[in-house]
């Protein structure tokens, strides 16, 4: 018997990797009167949900749904939060 | 005086808007063999630091700026998560 369980992934760019949009953002938000903002960072969220028969079968599912097509793995890191 | 604060930001399409990127993440993911995801749905995450007085100050703050700039308030919803 397999239940479902809500699966919400965020996808970053690795801690070395230039994150372009964020220092947009960033230079943005200094120029709308936010000058104590730093150290933007943007990234996705994916939320959705999946058949599984137990909470540990969704995360190894989910973290290879990550691997394959969620997140880019040169460049990106994943969390995984089943709930 | 004033300290720093992690602010984090989740952005999402309101309910009755059409996910077209979470359409396409879920076709995608049942093409590649996960048959059991549903309900799909792709959002922002904005990470950063905020500079204020405490965290009540630093929330309003971060509001504010989900308005202005990090959010479309017509189509989407936001969470803000100070810590």
């Amino acid at each position: 018997m397999s239940s479902t369980f809500k699966a919400m992934v965020r996808v970053f760019l690795k801690a070395g990797v230039l994150d372009v949009q964020g220092k947009a953002v960033e230079q943005a938000l200094h120029g709308l009167g936010f000058p104590g903002v730093a150290d933007v960072r943007v990234g996705r969220l994916i939320q959705f949900e999946v058949a599984a028969a137990d909470a540990d079968e969704a995360r190894t599912q989910v973290e290879a749904m990550c691997r394959r097509l969620l997140a880019n793995p040169v460049i990106e890191s994943f969390e995984v939060e089943i709930a």
